[in-house]
């Protein structure tokens, strides 16, 4: 039996406390110096069953998606980390408690490390039901501000950070690299005018850029790059479908002005990022897609939302 | 059916963006402007079933304890609020999930208009569980710093800020008013050396300022202020345990050096608030209590705290 007390001690003497975080796990609550500067706080909560499944995934692995997703909605921003809050909902029936939590937290550990991110504060609780656990992190641009999903402009070329499609069946979802070095590298290198993550698939949050910056756009079927976890054997409709709808894709969406676009990739490669162009934002509102044949038809909302 | 979209353009609609927050929900983080400042931030998760039980307590009551709680947490730093941040799980055999959602931000809404706090982000989710709902607040401090709780004296006279005990079962931990007035009045017009909310019981939260101070501490049995919730009939020693033990209070314990403790209750009467003088910091560990006989005994740990 491990009290919440000795829980809180391991944690603190495990996770260092880092500029610009002053107090820690530990006190009520962190304290975090902000001169002159944007604090940017971003959160998700995560669920067995519905977004790992601990009967096929290591609490470990459970641990690192749930820094892992928020991270991405911190390079979304345009932001790196500084802090991290961890709340977590404990099953009662565990057969080795402390063990779980030492993996879960090895998970979580993995990647505050390599970011430097201090595990500023959080809240453990268990009960008779499966793990939940909400993560919040605290971050600041890299640039001189964050960068919005909702100011993209007719003209702009939209470009996609990687391959789509196929990460929840593959497993991808639980090992992906957060698109942190990019995000500094486009804040820092370009004019990016929106930005965000691809979360729920390239249907979903295209509109929903769209929908934030009053404008329409068309993508184009023979430019979404389809990963490779999607079945090679599958019909290319099939394909496309999973790469536009399946989510938890977490590469970045963004777009920039057409003579930037031109450009971009090239830049982009001799920094070691490739890019891919999708499409283009129009005046209006919606979504279509250009099919190889020239037709063109509405992009369906093929990624997945929460039922409510 | 509602969905996620749908949800966020309501909440976006019904919450207004405050100052400091710049960006607040629809985009994949929020953005606070901190000039100079520091932004503090509290988390803290709450379960159907073990911190409110939605058989018998409304939706309303539990989205208020949940803000309520992290409210404490803000004025036992010192700090008024500034941004909220909710996460939930939400059942998905609910009768009707939308009333309950409405309801349950209702009671959100109780608290984040009363202190003019931005509901700045957060995320939505279902599953066939008991409803799990994280809160992240920020705040920013209403001296020109937080209070902490490692900062108690040697000679320091130990304060709280209302009766104790007989919470859970009176149902007041739902609808307590959280100590921001006191917690600002403190910060404008007092020293206070350390302070921390009554949680888990003056036993257990005593003795972690003491730890976190590195002193001890001894409190007078006859002048712990005992709530009326806790049944009259009991003996002295029954609601004596009731008061030290019982948790979830969310009053306030403080301490101030024994110049300014002469002084303080009647100043703060003057503005409206009662506090409690309960014992004294010494030099050493550990917690003690005076019993009216003279007799000494050490402070057993009353309050109770997550196994795991």
């Amino acid at each position: 039996m491990t009290t919440e007390n000795d829980f809180v001690r391991q944690l603190k003497q495990r996770f260092p406390v880092l500029p610009p975080v002053e107090i820690g796990i530990g006190d009520d609550g962190a304290v975090l110096a902000a001169s002159g500067s944007r604090t940017v706080v971003v959160t998700d909560m995560l669920l067995d069953g519905v977004h790992f499944d601990l009967q096929k995934t290591s609490a470990r692995l459970a641990g690192r998606k749930a820094i892992a997703v928020n991270l991405s909605d911190l390079a979304a921003m345009g932001c790196r980390p500084t802090a991290a809050f961890v709340s977590i909902a404990v099953p009662r029936n565990l057969p080795d408690a402390s063990s779980f939590l030492q993996q879960l937290y090895d998970g979580i550990e993995e990647l505050t490390a390599r970011y430097s991110i201090t595990l500023a504060g959080g809240d453990t609780n268990s009960w008779p039901h499966p793990l939940a656990i909400n993560v919040c992190l605290t971050g600041a641009p890299f640039g001189t501000a964050p960068i919005l999903r909702s100011n993209a402009r007719p003209g702009d070329v939209l470009f996609v950070s990687g391959p789509l499609g196929g990460s929840l069946h593959s497993g991808r979802h639980l090992t992906f690299e957060p698109a942190l070095r990019l995000s500094e590298w486009l804040c820092v290198h370009s004019d990016g005018h929106a930005l965000m993550d691809l979360s729920d698939g390239l249907s979903t949050d295209l509109a929903r850029m769209m929908e934030a910056s009053g404008t329409a756009a068309i993508v184009d079927a023979a430019k979404i790059p389809i990963h490779s976890d999607v079945d090679a054997s599958w019909s290319q409709d099939r394909r496309l479908a999973a790469a536009l709808g399946d989510g938890e894709d977490f590469e970045l969406l963004f777009c920039v002005d057409p003579a930037e676009a031109a450009q971009l990739p090239h830049r982009a490669a001799e920094a070691g990022f490739r890019l891919y162009p999708v499409g283009e934002v129009l005046a209006g509102a919606g979504c279509q897609i250009r099919h190889p044949d020239g037709s063109i038809q509405p992009l369906s909302n093929r990624g997945w939302q929460h039922a409510m």
